[in-house]
Order: C-alpha cells, then sequence, then structure tokens
C-alpha cells in the first residue's frame, strides 16, 4: 500500500504510480502562508520587471516543450501536434501580458486634479488598479497547458502582481509538475520571490486551498458541480472572494437557409471537425446546431451521420469523462426523444474512447431535458421550419460562451435579427465559422452569463488580468508617494487626466 | 388596523402612517417581468440618447429638490444644508454619467483584425462591454439620495443602459416614493420604456426581488449583517448573480509624530468635524485615529474631548442606528477595555439622537474586539510610541474603504513606509485630508477588500458602471451586425486597435 497518487493513460486505460502524494492541508496551509510573504514582494514589482518574469517563462516553456508534450501525451492521449500547439499557445499567452504590461492600459491611470467642480471645491484624486493576492488556479482535464500550469489564469494573475497557487488536475498530475518545475526553475532564475509559484495535489487540497484565508481570488475551469462545490466553500469563508468559474457551455449554432442551401457541404465539413476536435471535449464545442427543415437541411444532417460513422474512435480524457458521456448521450436519447442519426460507440478493449454522436430533433422538442452539455463528440441537430421556432427553442437554452450564425450576405435582416437574439445568451458571437478555437487577442471574450460563467469576465485575452486587481485611490498624494505612472508629466502609460483620455507621452 | 407603513421623524421619534404599504412577491415579480420586458428596448438604446435621460433625470431632481428636501428633513433630520448639498451631488453624477456616456471609453472598444499571429491565423475580434439586465439597488439609510433612488448605483446601472428596480429604504420610505414619482415622470416625459425605473417596498420585497429570477444584479449599501443576508438569498439561486455590496468600514487614520507636534490643533478640529459629520453616520467615517504618545498627542485628545463635551447632541437616522450605536459603544468600553475621554449622551426626551464619544486606548490593545465599526459619532483613539505599534495593531483591524496619513512634508520616508502599510487595507488613501467627503470624480474609488466591500469594484466615480455591463465578442462579423463603435473608420470612442490604443476620430 502506497500514498502516491495515480495516473493513467487514456488509450490503454493502464494505470501507474506516480512519484506525487495528496498535499496534507498543513502543507497547503504552508504554500499559501509563503505566497502571501511573496506577495509582499511581488506586488511592489514594476511593470517592466513583470514583464521580463512572463517572458522568461514563455522561454522555459518553449525550451521543454518537447519533453512536456511527451509527458502530456501520454497523460491525455491529445496527440503530440495538438499539444505542441497548446504549448506553442500558452508561451504566445504569457508574452501577450507581458505586451500588455508594457503597454500600462491595464492600469487604468486617471488622475482628476483638485479644482472646483460644480459642487464645490474637490481634492486631487489619483487611481489605478492593484494587485489582490494570492491566486488559486485550478487547471481544467483538457487543455494540460493552456488552461492549466502555463496556462490564461496563471499568466493573467502573475501578470497583475500575484503569487499563484495551482492545483494540478488529477488528470494529468505527471504533466502539472513536469509544467510546474519548468516555470518554477524559470521563475527562480528570474529572481523572483521563492513562493511567486506553487502548486497542491489533490481534491482535498483543493478544498483547503479555496477555504485558505491568504488566498484572494480561485480561477476555475471545469465542470458545473465542480465549479458550484466550490463556490460553497467561499460562502462559508468569513470573507467571501470572488470566484472566476468557467463552467457548461452548450453553444448553439443556427444555419440559416441560404446557407444551408448555398454551402451545406461545407457547413457540414466545418461543423463535424469543430464538435468532434479534440474527441469534443472542448468547452466552446457546437452542441446544438439549428438546421433548417427541408432538402439542404437534410443533406447537412445526412453529410453528419456519414462523417460520424466513418470516424475512428477518439479518446477521451479520463475514464469520469468517457462513463459520464456515455451517461449523458443515453438520457439525451431517452429524455430529449432525439432521434439517433448517427450512434457513437466507444467500447475497446481498453481505454476510454468514443466514435461522434448525431442526435436530431425538432426544434419545437428543444427543452431543457436536451440542453446538457455532454463534453464529448456529440451533437444535437434541431430541425426549424420558420426563425420563430429557433428563438423559441433558444428560450430553453441556458447561456453560453459562444453562439455562432451560418448566413449568406443576402440576408441581412435575417442576420441583425439573429444578433439581436443571440448576443444577450453568449460571450462570444461567431459568424460563418466555429466556436472552438479561442484566439488569444486584446479583443477577446471567453465568458458568458451563468451557467458558462459566473461573472462578468473573461478566461482568455488581455482583460482576464483585471480578474486579479482591485482598484486603489490616492486622494492628495505627495508625489513620491504615487506609484510612477499616476504622477504628474510624461508618461508611459495611456491615462485619463481630469475626463480626457490621454496617449502615453513617454 | 392598516396595512400602511409607516415613517419616523428621528428629532421627534413620532411615527405615522404613510401612504404606501409593502409590495407583494407578487407586485415585485411583477416589477421584474415588466424590467425585463424594457430592457429588451431599453440595451439597444445609444449612447447619446442614454446620456439625455440621464441629463433630464439630473434637470427633474433638481426641480424638486426643494419639496424632495423637506420631505427628506423630516424622515432623517440630515438639515436642509446638508440634503440640498445631497441633492445637487446626485444630480451632478447623473450628468458625470452621461458625460462618461458620451466619452465612450467605458465600452472598452478593441478590435483585432484578421491576420497572421505567432500561433497561426486569427480571426477578425471585435470587444465592447453591452448591458447586462434588470438591476437591483438597495438604498441606504443615511444618504437618502445619493446612494438612494436618486444615487450612484442607480445612475450607473442606468448609464450602461440597465432597467433599475430600487428597494426603498425603510428609513425614508416618503422621500424615496417622491424621488421616484419626481425620476420616473422625468424617464417617461424624456420616452424611456416603462418600467425602465421601477421601486419597491418592504423587507420582503427586498428579498424577493434579490430572488427574482429576472434580476441580473444587485447593488447595496449597508450593513455587514444585511449584505450578508442578501448574499445567502444569491447562494441559494439557481444562477448566481453579482452581489456589489458596500458594507462595513472602520478607516483608520494615522497622526504622525511631527503633524501632531506641527498642526496638532488643526488635525483635532480637522478629524473631530469628520467623524461628527452627519451625527457620524457615514461609511468613510475614521472610526480609528492612531495618536502619537507624548504631549503632543495628549493635546489632541484633549481638544477632541473638549469638543465632544461642548458638542450639541445630533439626530441619529432611526431607532434602530440609536439602539445599536448604544450597545456598539458599551462594547467597545467593555471589550476593549478602552478609556472613556468623553462619553456622549443620546437621552433626550424625545427622537433619536448622541453627542460624540471619544474613547483611548494603547496602540497594542487594538484587538478584534475594538475593530467593530460604530453607526455615530464615536471614535477610537489608539496611542502608539513606534510606527510599528500602528503595524502591529492594523493587522487586527479588518480591510476599510479608506485609510489616512496625516504628516509633514519632511516624513518623506516615514510616509512611503505607511503608504506601502495602508495601501493593502484600503480601497483609497487620504493625505493631510480627512475620508468623509467623496468627491464624485473619474478618478474615485469608493471600495476595498472585504468587509468594506465583496468586490474589486466602487460605487463612486464613473468605473462605477463596469459592474453592470458584460463583455461581448464578435468574431468575422459583418459591418452591419457589429454595434457602431466596432465598425471600422471613423468612431466617437477611444478604442484599442490591433493592441493600439487610439483616441476619438470623430
Amino acid at each position: 500500500m502506497t500514498d502516491a497518487l495515480t495516473t493513467t493513460d487514456p488509450r490503454t486505460g493502464e494505470t501507474h504510480d506516480t512519484a506525487l502524494v495528496a498535499t496534507s492541508d498543513a502543507a497547503v496551509g504552508a504554500a499559501a502562508a509563503a505566497a502571501a510573504k511573496s506577495f509582499a514582494a511581488l506586488r511592489w514589482t514594476g511593470r517592466a520587471w513583470r514583464a521580463g518574469l512572463l517572458e522568461a517563462l514563455a522561454d522555459a516553456l518553449e525550451a521543454a516543450r518537447d519533453e512536456l508534450v511527451a509527458v502530456a501525451d501520454r497523460e491525455t492521449g491529445l496527440g503530440a501536434a495538438r499539444l505542441t500547439g497548446e504549448v506553442g499557445r500558452s508561451a504566445f499567452q504569457f508574452r501577450l501580458f507581458a505586451e500588455a504590461l508594457r503597454d500600462g492600459g491595464y492600469l487604468e491611470a486617471t488622475i482628476d486634479h483638485a479644482g472646483e467642480t460644480p459642487i464645490g471645491p474637490g481634492p486631487d484624486l489619483r487611481r489605478m488598479l492593484i494587485p489582490i493576492g494570492p491566486v488559486a488556479v485550478f487547471g481544467s482535464s483538457n487543455f494540460p497547458f493552456a488552461f492549466s500550469v502555463a496556462g490564461g489564469d496563471v499568466a493573467s494573475a502573475l501578470a497583475a502582481g500575484n503569487p499563484v497557487i495551482i492545483k494540478a488536475h488529477g488528470s494529468h498530475l505527471e504533466t502539472s509538475a513536469a509544467t510546474f518545475v519548468t516555470l518554477s526553475a524559470a521563475a527562480t532564475g528570474y529572481g523572483a520571490p521563492s513562493a511567486t509559484l506553487g502548486i497542491v495535489y489533490g481534491t482535498q487540497a483543493g478544498r483547503a486551498l479555496v477555504a485558505d484565508p491568504q488566498v484572494r481570488a480561485v480561477g476555475f475551469t471545469g465542470s458545473l458541480d465542480g465549479g458550484r462545490a466550490l463556490l460553497s466553500i467561499i460562502e462559508s469563508r468569513p470573507d467571501p472572494i470572488p470566484f472566476y468559474g468557467e463552467l457548461s457551455s452548450l453553444n448553439p449554432l443556427v444555419v440559416t437557409p441560404a446557407a444551408a442551401r448555398d454551402r451545406g457541404d461545407a457547413v457540414a465539413e466545418g461543423l463535424f471537425g469543430s464538435f468532434t476536435l479534440g474527441s469534443g471535449q472542448f468547452c466552446t464545442k457546437p452542441g446544438l446546431a439549428f438546421v433548417p427543415a427541408g432538402d439542404a437541411g437534410d443533406a447537412i444532417v445526412r453529410q453528419l451521420a456519414d462523417r460520424a460513422r466513418a470516424a475512428e474512435p477518439g479518446v477521451l480524457l479520463n475514464e469520469r469523462i468517457g462513463t459520464s458521456f456515455g451517461e449523458i448521450r443515453e438520457r439525451l436519447v431517452e429524455r430529449g426523444r432525439a432521434r439517433v442519426v448517427a450512434m457513437g460507440s466507444g467500447e475497446r478493449a481498453q481505454g476510454f474512447h468514443a466514435t461522434p454522436t448525431v442526435l436530431e430533433l425538432d426544434a419545437a422538442a428543444v427543452t431543457p431535458d436536451v440542453t446538457e452539455e455532454a463534453f464529448g463528440p456529440l451533437i444535437v441537430v434541431a430541425r426549424y421550419a420558420t426563425t420563430a421556432d429557433v428563438f423559441t427553442a433558444l428560450d430553453a437554452v441556458p447561456d453560453s460562451l459562444t453562439a455562432t450564425i451560418h448566413a449568406q450576405p443576402d440576408e441581412s435582416a435575417l442576420i441583425d435579427e439573429l444578433v439581436r437574439e443571440l448576443v444577450p445568451r453568449a460571450g462570444r458571437v461567431v459568424f460563418n465559422g466555429y466556436p472552438t478555437g479561442v484566439r488569444v487577442a486584446w479583443a477577446q471574450h471567453h465568458g458568458g452569463s451563468w451557467p458558462s460563467t459566473n461573472s462578468q469576465h473573461t478566461s482568455v485575452g488581455v482583460s482576464a488580468i483585471r480578474r486579479f486587481l482591485r482598484p486603489v485611490a490616492y486622494q492628495d498624494a505627495p508625489a513620491h508617494a504615487l506609484p510612477v505612472e499616476l504622477r504628474d508629466g510624461a508618461s508611459d502609460v495611456p491615462r485619463r487626466i481630469d475626463g480626457v483620455l490621454t496617449l502615453p507621452t513617454a
């Protein structure tokens, strides 16, 4: 009998002991205390210093790429090509936040000089955003790098000036440990405080982390149930802290009659590729597609089915996802009374696999029973006669991270109507494309109303940094007591001065 | 027996029936449904239209000023001068948000054109902030206008494009009703959707409002217990919604040895004015002052005591505050083992009154027992020998909305040390001034870590609007489907385009 945590190869189902053990509550407390101590130094570091830190992490990540990809492939079955791309994406993300730090706009530096106002004399006020303290980040199962130890929550929390303690996902423990060693060494080499990055292992350690008084915010990407469980721990803290959860999303997609008619083949091909990408294990997977009734729509469904039947089984990340995927598929068929167009099967002698499933029903039959997210290669196609059918059906669909419109350019009135219905229901609206593949950029948004996320936040794109900052205002402060960005004179950051936005002057 | 809600004159304690009754759960549901219906139109209104709406509200408020002040003075005892100023401040606040709408920077308009990136081709992405839906606002007892029906939560939620349903504070029901009639008529006259503004009365109506599925966020200014109660209702919703609570704040103030020596008289005068302003019923009231040991500090304490003993009793807002103030004062004396320098008394034949209380203890005796906020004219003076004593004591003090430093210009090293200790503990740091009197401005921040607020938000200043917005991104959208602010070409708002901040061009 050993206390070692185990890891499993999802291709074979074979499990072996890792060199890791579950982190005790006492060790979690020590990690949080160390992070708080490091924060006392980290919080006063300058933007340029932190930009350099992020770039050092990016460099180290890329230098260790092949080794990390090999470990991750064994633990996730996601394949070397996808994982190599994901490491590149994670490194890019660190560098994008370095760019955001050098830009400095994220500080929201604002200066109101003392003076007369319509309601009397006002003091000098200067405001900017500052870091909040140690941040707990829960790695997700489906992105062993980009939403895990090297992910966007970590990059944005560090960029803000906070130490980060990661709770490694149980599905890729060795990947997490190897990534942590890589990043941690780079941070130390750069001269960062020793507990700038920390890591804990095991479910109970995650709970203890969220309850720890030193932790100031939690970033989480995972299931609705998992998010709910952490939220309830936060609710029982004496001091509630922000919880940034990215939880569950069905990502509806609407194909207009003209799109079905003029480019149905391309839509079927693209849609199939999107809902089966990474074995359908994306939070942005299109899970519900509205396809018009009639021949053109029939052809799309037929092509989806043909592709599904011809598909090789894809690997699912772990046994829990494999089991739960099968159960949800069954529920959708039974409770949702969906027609089975192509029934995926995952049975192999070993490991966790699934071939794609295509279900079909009438748009009028879209009820909350068919809106459960199936994390895996499954799509529900809802056939509609009129646009009104689509809108009625959407009322039964929870809000999502994304919504997608496939339409032809001459349908501008219909597009505008769809936009008015879909924007209120989603965090990102995609036109004539697919929601999987989330560009990391200034304008990105990865969030949406509950249950897609629990807040008005994003976990991808530069504005993700704001989750881990809070404002502070200085009133009538002498110049030496102000952060450099708030002093009068030339500045290398954009600032709003006496109500007027000004560009950097230095 | 009547169902009429009652209101009380705090100067006399006399109570009379109002023409108002408690809003039934069914009526709350109807109000929320009506707000949601109005939101369907309001959400698509333009910035200029909403700026005009806010200005119409400001004009109407000022036109009704005398009448509103008379009602509010009867219900709050705050006096005509203060209340007249508060109406002016509230009108100014509506106009400041109108200015922010015309400016458009609050949208955070961001455009990333399609193109090659270091990790492959990226789609066109455009992001901005959009309104979230009906907002519930709980009026506070101590600001019958500026944090109530005509307050900052209402102004910022409306500016964002959301309907607002106000829960009237039980302590100034007739003021709330009269203000609501004024603003509501102005909104209707301007052509706003009929349920742009709504109001409900009674404690149970407030609970029902927070639980209502149509409500998308809650703004609250009040007690820690009240905030906790509403938070627990939110936690039991199927969809948690953001709660922006401004709850409890002790607002520590530090007088340095040189400030005590060189301008102790002025500090004593200013400090007395600040902690007794509005009978001490401000969330930014300095409740704990660190004064150096020795003669100069003794003189400050003596002057505070002299002023306290000479003071006329001030009116407290209601019986609950009066009772609770007495109880907390007793606890501070007994549990905190504070020396009573001046024991205020509130006893009059009628109404709710208090004269100022000054308590004193050694900084080493500052424990959580003396950090309870006393909502009324009370200050605890902590005497310290060394700066280290102050910092140790501050570890027992919960984070606050504000922290204040009184120092002399030649103490720059000490000032820097104080800043490093106080910035982490407060939302606003005030130098050589007093925290009461919160300038409404772009750079203002009225928030702080728990328990001062429960989030990284502000409820005063332009950025308050962000609490009631969420981001949405458009991917590869045709121009006609985009909000005007996100279309290529000239723009009247600041935008970040391909990573570069650009000023308005139109």
